[in-house]
């Protein structure tokens, strides 16, 4: 349990130093020479000249014939000219000329004799009709500056120009070396304490897509020789290495001691968050990166730090995406001593682009995916208020954020299917769902965050659903409910119901281990109003304060034996193979700002609802009733 | 001498019919199965859903204790709970749970006990500091919808969530089938008549660009059955077939007869340019396009047809790059009958967007590679004057475009070295040049369309250069000019000058062939004026008519012999081992607008020209006198 000393060196600062000792150590791209054919999208090292002209000969630009212009001269329609066979030569476009000639007449202007002679009605000028030698381009021209990116249409000019092979920016080689006793490659039936190693995919296709060539090496165990030897073999066989260790506290970690055996260590420990662990080492010109192991930390340290390298290999500009400004749907609140990165889910509502924090955990690879955008908190600020507007930096383009539905709200599976059956309609449109409970749906429609909520809320005076709420937070109006489901609650309960539940009461008998739903969320309103009504006392309850904020995250804890029981949705349970106490049928409907009703997005929407695709996907999920999905409630 | 009868069908009429025609046929997306860590960029063609929770073991969070939350329940400070050995285990970050435990207390929230005992002064909550089992994914929940293009991330969430293989969007196989007697593969040395074959390495960049393999056939020689059966073969190998015919008319032209044997043509003649003789055939649901011989003419018929095929094949839309307006800088005329596709060469001159007609030519790849923007002038439209706002296409980004220098006027090789210099030293910066002559130069100017424009016009007069016209064409200022090289100007002679040119009058010699610059340039002033001057009458001096763009064009046609004599300058001459006959040294100066002084760009220019890299690339070409290159010239 010790822990090694690291610094905290702000960013910049570490890259810059990172970089400028390098380049004083020698790093620079290297080259290689390539086919021209190969070459595409690869960028020149130095001017590219042509070797031939193109054309490289005389061509005629028509069908006719070739002569020497001097036998036309004087012809007119009143002095026509007659040549005969001797004269001149048939030419098909294309056709190089034939030596002596310097003019093509068309066969259209042309009268063929009986004789093989032809009769002119005008004189050629010379070299009429004729594509000329380099019209195209010269021989010794430059085709291609240094340092551009070659098209395929450069491909054309170089190899008409007699190019065949070019000097080309090679590829750096980085090498990408993942560790640790508990990794283990990637598989369908990991034991617990396994992690499978998907690190080295994603830097792969990171690296990859700016332009470098990856080689992965074999998993190396948390021993300290086996490090760094296969660090120092990396070393020698690429241009840049990444070793991916076992970064977590309290681990073993051999990485420092070994970047410091093979090469020598600028700096352990930058000031991000994630990300803080990180080695920027070097051997020679040759940069060693130290990344810790959760992936989301690992991404931003590459992102940070080996990126620029590879963009400076390029001499490009580090481009880091275009930044726009964007209001934030929450508080986002950052500690002091770090730049904190948040990942952002974003959209436009209307003209205005929400950007929500997505959750920041190291681990958390699916949020990275889900990611619209990033926030980078500066060090020493403490964050944002919610309806702040930030400057982020946006990972799609403005279309596709401008093309995606926001929905926000309750979380029901059927969201995913009608994602799926939404953009397989148009592929244009993207929906993305946030789940924050009933009530945080509710209050981004109030906020104008959203273009739709799914809420299933509960009057516990009427039994009525959602109506009663919306009149209340939505006095003026300016909302449309839209139907969507009917939905079967009740308690998921172990496979075979091992301890006897047989009523929502007996959550509270002992041995019982509750898992329960975030606060705010429609289905803790239930199980809350539950409570009171079958007087049961939540301080009772084993686990009623273990909060999970999905139906489905809550099945699986039961599903995975560590709770018993938990209130949550038929389909649920259905798709972890539960036991299901029915409880209540509720009303999931949509509720939908007036302002958005008429865009292509929502009408998309709503037309999917109506679909018999949606009707058989809702089918085959189980518990769910449909009663005109996709019409409109008369609320107000 | 025979031509088919081609139609002359509406381009959309003719690519709608076609897809309507081959989703008829069933035309759609092939899927296959591929490892997710080599999927990176395909296209998901169904959703994907989890079939691991992930983390897939609750694990602690946490260096600490994992112990049964129940045994700690009542510790406070006041009255610490003491645990016994056995009641707990010693656990890092990352370890899994052990059975009968359910949370976590940090290692700093505890005393350790010589007998091995803790002691702790708060309960621990259920399942405090533990991740949860599906924290980041749950199994069975959706990762991706349908039809998404994968990114890093999703990589590592796909594995993370146990699917290490999964069924993306097979990339269509395209076939491209080169034919033709006078087609060769590309080599440094083509005899008269040869053509390079570089239209299949063209089309396969830009076909790999969208998301196709590429399938390239050996050249077949101009024989029916040869075509026909390479065709049917490639047709029965992949999912589309381009046969690259000889079209031009006069060649026996296959490609039609063997598109109908094999399979069948929808039409044969469509009303664009250049492009008109494309055949559009297919055999089944597979589409088989005759795509003539020249290149441009080829991209154009791939772009149009083909590649909205492939977007077809994937369900995304047709991309055709973003359209703004830009002035054009010349008049373009078209005919009536086609619609008609016109590259541009584009750029910003402070904030208006210059667009200037690239050499419509089908056989001519360069002006392609040069293109920043395409013109599509409507069938039934005449064309548009100079100074007309038109929409185009624009192929590059308006950053770069942005950051692109415009250099029109007289042409001289040192343009090309100094584009090179300045991309080398900001790779940000492009230059462009545009050759129209040192009089299209000036007037370029005067409208706003250039940032510079490179001069040499002698007044015959004076003998002085340039400045008396920038006084004449800018009587109120408004530019700066300034120095760039003395030139060599003269006579290029074919090597040894077998016809003994002895002075400028020896070019009305009998025998003597001349080859001239284009009227407006500085050097068909500077020659009109030795004619003058001289008493050579240019109409008996044989190809006075005989125009090229550069003096490497003049050089080029001299070296292949089917010219003797051309002035130009000592550099061109070197080029390509000429003799030289000096005629006088010329100022070539640079002009440039007042308004784009301050700009990074000319700020940049004027650094390279006062380099010591443009001095040594200056003295290699030879025939240039440097004088404090980039110092303004006092004019007025």
């Amino acid at each position: 349990m010790g822990f090694e000393y690291l610094t905290n060196v702000p960013p910049e600062q570490a890259k810059s130093e990172y970089l400028r000792k390098l380049l004083e150590n020698g790093f620079s791209a290297q080259v290689e020479t390539v086919p021209v054919r190969d070459s595409y999208g690869r960028i020149t090292s130095r001017a590219v000249y042509a070797h031939l002209n193109a054309p490289h000969y005389a061509a005629s630009a028509m069908d006719g014939i070739a002569l020497h212009a001097r036998d036309s001269f004087g012809a007119t329609e009143t002095t026509p000219v007659t040549l005969s066979a001797d004269q001149f030569v048939v030419v098909d476009t294309g056709d190089p000329i034939p030596e002596g000639c310097d003019a093509v007449i068309m066969v259209e202007d042309l009268v063929q004799n009986d004789d093989g002679s032809v009769t002119i009605h005008a004189a050629a000028a010379p070299w009429q009709h004729i594509r000329q030698i380099g019209e195209d381009i010269c021989a010794g021209e430059m085709i291609l500056p240094s340092f551009m990116e070659i098209t395929p249409a450069a491909i054309g000019a170089m190899i008409a120009g007699g190019v065949l092979e070019l000097e080309v920016i090679r590829r750096p080689a980085v090498g990408v070396i993942p560790t640790g006793d508990e990794i283990i490659p990637p598989c369908a039936d990991p034991k617990p304490g396994d992690i499978l190693e998907f690190n080295s995919s994603i830097f792969s296709a990171m690296l990859k897509d700016r332009g470098a060539d990856v080689k992965t090496y074999p998993i190396v165990p948390d021993r300290f020789e086996a490090i760094r030897d296969t660090l120092k073999k990396a070393v020698d066989e690429c241009d840049m290495v990444i070793l991916n260790a076992g970064s977590s506290a309290g681990r073993d970690d051999y990485s420092a001691a070994a970047v410091r055996e093979v090469g020598e260590v600028l700096c352990h420990g930058i000031a991000i968050k994630p990300g803080k662990p990180a080695i920027l080492g070097y051997r020679g010109e040759k940069p060693i990166l130290g990344v810790p192991g959760y992936p989301v930390s690992g991404i931003i340290v590459i992102e940070e730090f080996l990126q620029p390298l590879i963009d400076a290999w390029y001499g490009r500009e580090n481009d880091r995406g275009s930044r726009t400004r964007a209001r934030l749907t929450r508080p986002v609140v950052s500690g002091l001593k770090y730049r904190e990165y948040v990942r952002l889910r974003m959209g436009y509502v209307g003209d205005s682009l929400m950007a929500s924090p997505l959750p920041r955990g190291s681990g958390v690879v699916s949020s990275f995916m889900k990611a619209d955008g990033i926030l980078e908190i500066p060090q020493g600020t403490e964050g944002y208020a919610a309806g702040e507007e930030v400057r982020v930096r946006l990972l799609r383009d403005r279309g596709q954020l401008k093309n995606t539905l926001l929905v926000i709200g309750s979380h029901d599976p059927l969201l995913d299917e009608l994602s799926d059956l939404i953009h397989r309609e148009d592929r244009r449109i993207f929906l993305s769902s946030a789940h924050v409970g009933s009530m945080g749906g509710v209050m981004a429609v109030r906020r104008g965050e959203a273009h739709a909520a799914g809420i299933h809320l509960l009057d516990t005076e009427t039994g009525e659903y959602n109506r009663s709420y919306i009149k209340k937070y939505f006095p003026h109006g300016g909302v449309r409910l839209v139907r969507c489901v009917g939905r079967r609650q009740g308690l998921m309960l172990q496979k075979g119901n091992p301890l006897g539940i047989g009523s929502f009461a007996d959550i509270a008998k002992a041995g019982v281990r509750y898992v329960n739903r975030q606060k705010g969320s429609g289905t803790r309103i239930l199980t809350d109003y539950l409570c009171r009504k079958e007087g049961v006392d939540p301080d009772l309850v084993y686990g009623y304060e273990r909060e999970e904020l999905t139906h489905n995250a809550v099945a699986v804890q039961i599903a995975s034996g560590s709770a018993d029981a938990g209130m949550g949705i038929y389909s649920a349970a259905k798709l972890y193979d539960l036991d299901f106490l029915p409880i209540c049928v509720e009303e999931y409907d949509l509720l939908i700002p007036e302002k958005v009703w008429n865009t292509g997005l929502v009408k998309q929407l709503i037309r999917t609802l109506k679909s018999e695709a949606f009707r058989e996907r809702i089918k085959a999920m189980g518990g769910y009733t449909l009663d005109r999905p996709g019409e409109i409630i008369d609320v107000f």
